[in-house]
């Protein structure tokens, strides 16, 4: 009998779109005007699924608390007024795309979690554009 | 070719997370304020999603209208403004967990479904936390 | 130049509609489910909206960091995960529809605020139903 | 290592559901107000998940402007202030409820995805019905 | 003390925008796709306020059931899955674009309520379109 | 008769809130991980309200895609992707709070404005942080 368990979270960050080791022509015409040099910024917000059993003696599959807490350390206090290409060691060389930054999420947040459990992360980078990752 | 219906409905109630055969300090350091002797309550915001094949004749999975009817029948009129710990029998010694109160919700719709047909249930105490099942 | 800063907040919590004056039918008939003896409840929104002059200094009208460390302290500590009718003492003689818990809930913030800054406050006690007040 | 990528869109149509080969008694009995001979309408709100692989030079799995495009140019110019019945083509012979509606928005776009990612289409006919096609 | 108590209703309807004694190009250039001869549709979302003061024996400014059911009665009832160009008696010679909707609204529910209340009426076009009225 | 029509928009945009004429301390004591040097980024979401009389004729207060259009061409294409503190002039030499923004804004929008509609325009900056302006 297994449930997931979810959690909502949000953290604002600045970023941009670019590969240093193209030219300023190259990353306008892949990013287009997610490329500004002078950053642009998103109110990020995540959805954490754990699934697993439920304990019979709690009733939980994990203590939300918990979770959140998790989610807090790993990622919002990670993150949150930041910039993400300057300020964040993942993406020093990773470009931040949403796809991008939802792996490096679960990446984080998988080793602290059951080996029994399943992790799926949701991130929406505006309110009609998201990405989800489940580490297949 | 299987299509998923969804239908969303909600309910009031009252609960608490405590375990009889605990001492209330062990309730504490487990539910936190969620065991509060007096109760708290939440809106419960139910999404039910009901996966099987369209009928060529009607181009329905199922009448959403049936559905909602169900919804009502079984779930609305059984919990809606209802103290769960007190007046609701399924949880007469079952904790009233989110994941507990999904599985219940889920084998009391199971039934009235056709055995075609798959069943998930979304269940969110909180705009932030939320649960889901599928009977596996 | 007056500027309205909002913030939104939330608590969950107990109640039930009815006077301990009137006999339980004329509850039931006035307050209908809502009189349920044994409680049901909510999850409340709250949005606070504080109106005045922006601070040429700093570009804040308020910083919304105290008026979110206001709002925890005087709204969300006293009401979150508590049975409003036994627990908060503003409505052990008053019924705590969402037309009073609005009014305790700007009587609370008011004396906190700059005399020259007006307060209204929204309070959802579902997605469909809500209150506002604005001291007059 | 395979990520999904998801796009919001809407449009507004108007439809009613019936069958030329009925009479309108049973098409009342079956489809009730939805079978309304003068039509009615919705705001469909459709959201469009693309599964496939991260490419490691752009960040992406798909450009989510090329799938804004794509949504715009199949879906919304087709459908968007038209009446299904009588202005869409797929549903000259279709009964137009939401079911077969993501179907056909589902063939539509799967041509111009590649064959490596995978496609799942929903879309929501009010915010409580919603269906959901994978093309299974 | 005057608080105002608001209730969220819908319905989903269809509508044209176009002027009989106008030529189809001037009412294209006027109304765009909107003055489709086969009619488009939409999911209105109904925001109801009515303020007055709180009945101290109740703590109600208004019963909120006692709202939704003249909502029902006068408007949902009388809107919902209609062509408001054919089948509403209020538009046989009033364009029902979104202002003369919220009008026509207003109008219908402020006989019902007391003089002593005031009523304003938002109505949701699309979740990004919306009007306001309030009887002056 | 006044009505009022409402429009939402968004942009996404990075900045930061600190004076240069304030030591790095002192800006952090103020404006805390706001005034981080290297930004973070918001989805603001926009509302704006025009309050004017209804044209007999076309049965509008103004055309919803007049309005839109000017939202894009003075609000959009200026801050969207922008960096405001280094790419907005507005902003060059005033802190880019929500406050000031949404000030700026409506400055932008009344001069296209005919004098006798009143205009009111909200801006989140999260969702749960927001401000209000109407030109008093």
């Amino acid at each position: 009998m297994r449930v997931t368990v979810s959690r909502k979270a949000h953290f604002n960050a600045a970023h941009r779109l670019h590969r240093a080791d193209w030219k300023a022509a190259q990353n306008e015409a892949v990013f287009g005007k997610c490329s500004n040099e002078h950053y642009h910024g998103h109110n990020y917000e995540l959805i954490v699924h754990v699934t697993g059993s439920i304990d019979p003696i709690t009733g939980y599959v994990m203590d939300i608390k918990v979770l959140r807490d998790l989610i807090k350390s790993e990622v919002e206090d990670a993150f949150d007024h930041k910039n993400l290409n300057v300020q964040v060691p993942e993406f020093q060389n990773l470009i931040p795309t949403a796809e991008n930054i939802v792996v490096v999420i679960y990446n984080k947040l998988r080793p602290h979690l059951d080996t029994s459990q399943d992790l799926e992360v949701v991130l929406y980078e505006t309110p009609r554009n998201f990405v989800k990752y489940a580490g297949e």
